[in-house]
């Protein structure tokens, strides 16, 4: 792991700082919705303090204009930009002058506890996998993120959403451990209950590497800090039965893009119901605080923020094209998981993993038999 | 092909009769609700002829009680009923007295031009696989979905959701000429438009066996009958710049019980808002019209029934937890269907999809590569 300063290392107590580094640019919204985003979610969170990457011509004048900001941004000149159609094999060769290499890097020194930018997915892993490294005994970080779900707090966690478009049984137990450590951390759940997405719930549904992977799940669950509850499938995934659902990034990317879809259609839908008529538009000027709160819990950008896990140092990946208030709610869990050291507690939890998945009689079963060949079964 | 009743082989016009097998038993809400269904659908469709098979103690009640179905369903007793938890394989060796086998077997006899069972999906795919054999060219049947999207019509075609946990490039192809066929039939769509999900639109994106189907599909579009239009996300499910969605059935059955979920929090979420406070109450009375209208858009009884496709009759899904206005919509698909003769124009247009691609000067590319290793790349 690399040292942190330690100013970052001490938590969200009394007086404390943590330093969270993030990409001005690359966004869609352009950086006046990251500097409007940052004085957001410094509001309420005194301990925030922030290292803000990007041209300095453009972002100067933005942060004059917020006197709220004065003293707790420190502003880094990259002359760069990471666009969202350039290759990340490119970035990650030639963008060291990006703001966005420039972002991690701050973590990689010690300069920050985590990272955001809302630019380019592909290149942002690809950054951060080059100069922040796995954690110890991960073959492939995730991206996790939060779905509105029917438990108490209100959301589960999901992944991988789009890291990797492969992965085998070993790497699922790998996404269980994380995906459960940062429900403990993000979401409080002292057990996470963890779920495997298949086509049904019967134990002889789907893939054969689905199959095996839960038989791993089972014998892990204990040392991994997780309860396993089997498989799950589509219409679970805002059940309150499960806290955690893991699944490859191809499918957990195609189901997050598919209830976006769903959402929005939904959203459009009930625009036109209360948009046809006078008595309907009259009823929607009445409920309009119900519509409201409908609105808040479905928004998306209120669950904005894909984390990268299996990583040592944690980084958010905001959606492209948020605006300052999913900006902010980016910040505000960047700053919540690096308060707790969550990298910290998911190196931990992998390494006891590990040992005890060592200690097996029969060795690890598939460990690595799938790894070449991903979903042959 | 099998010979079919004279009845059932001219279409829809005046004074013809299309004749729908339907399984009486199996579904959650029992052989009342389908009776019902059959009464719902009737009443609209004079051409509708039933095969009603079931057990006659049952059901004799039933139809004596529906005095409009006089004349119009025929009774077939069969005394065994196919569980949701009975396994195919068990089914496809010892279920030949079971409604679900005789319903198959009246299409597979020509007594019927098309099956509707609300029964178990794995039964009910291994029967009619083994009993009306697949279409020839065709490697596996698969199971089309209408989708609520954006379009004119209201609907997308999405496959597969489900037959086969694994599709390989050219299997992906089959789909897309199946989907097209169907979308031309069931929607009147004259040159549907095909995409193929993915997790992004860019060419480079997803695995490479995605990449291989996209060059297929892209040379097989004009002999398809359809347009190909690249790759598609989540996002685009509902789209209206896509016809037919093509993908593997563990990602079609995910992304549609997704989507399912998502609607019906989204449901749940909409309830909560009305019926907090008075005010809101108030106002969902005014509104009753246009949340009524709502309702209607996205229940997904309206758009239940997976139709299998690729097999040598036409056989449509129900949802098992359908009820009658759900088993209604149906029978009625299975009635468009089986009028417009779906199966005969499939075999047409995957005969001169097979007859271009042996035209091809470079032979098929990975026609066979992939078909052991499935999802291998």
């Amino acid at each position: 792991m690399v040292e942190r300063d330690n100013r970052t290392n001490d938590g969200d107590g009394a007086g404390r700082q943590t330093v969270v580094s993030i990409d001005a640019m690359g966004g869609d919204a352009g950086p006046a919705a990251v500097v409007a985003g940052i004085a957001a979610a410094m509001r309420d969170r005194p301990g925030l303090h922030v290292l803000l990457h990007g041209r300095e011509a453009e972002l100067s004048p933005l942060l004059a204009r917020t006197p709220a900001l004065a003293g707790r941004v420190t502003l880094c000149d990259a002359p760069g930009i990471v666009t969202m159609s350039d290759k990340p094999a490119h970035v990650m060769r030639h963008g060291r002058e990006t703001s966005m290499w420039r972002t991690i890097d701050a973590v990689r020194e010690g300069r920050a506890t985590a990272a955001v930018s809302c630019g380019n997915t592909g290149a942002l892993m690809g950054i951060a996998m080059l100069r922040l490294r796995r954690l110890e005994g991960i073959n492939r970080p995730a991206i996790a993120s939060l779905w509105p779900s029917r438990n108490p707090g209100g959301f589960n966690v999901m992944l991988d959403m789009g890291a990797d478009v492969r992965a085998d049984p070993e790497d699922l137990v790998q996404y269980a451990v994380m995906g459960a450590a940062y429900a403990h951390t993000g979401l409080g759940i002292a057990r996470p209950r963890v779920g495997l997405l298949n086509v049904g719930t019967e134990e002889n549904k789907g893939r054969s590497e689905l199959r095996e992977a839960g038989e791993l799940l089972a014998a892990r669950a204990a040392t991994g800090g997780f309860d396993y509850v089997g498989f799950v499938e589509g219409l679970d995934l805002p059940s309150s039965r499960v806290d955690v659902i893991v699944t490859d990034g191809f499918t957990g990317n195609v189901a997050l893009k598919t209830a976006e879809g769903t959402a929005r259609l939904f959203a459009d839908f009930l625009r036109e119901a209360f948009g046809a008529g006078v008595l309907s538009r009259f009823a929607a000027l009445l409920a309009l605080n119900s519509l409201r709160r409908l609105r808040r819990r479905i928004d998306p950008r209120r669950v904005n923020g894909g984390v990268f896990l299996g990583l040592t140092g944690t980084v958010v990946k905001s959606h492209g094209g948020a605006d300052e208030t999913a900006i902010a709610a980016a910040i505000g869990l960047a700053y919540r998981l690096a308060a707790a050291g969550l990298s910290e507690r998911i190196a931990a939890r992998v390494a006891s993993v590990r040992a005890s998945g060592q200690d097996e009689p029969q060795g690890r079963p598939g460990a690595d038999a799938g790894k070449e060949s991903g979903f042959s079964g």
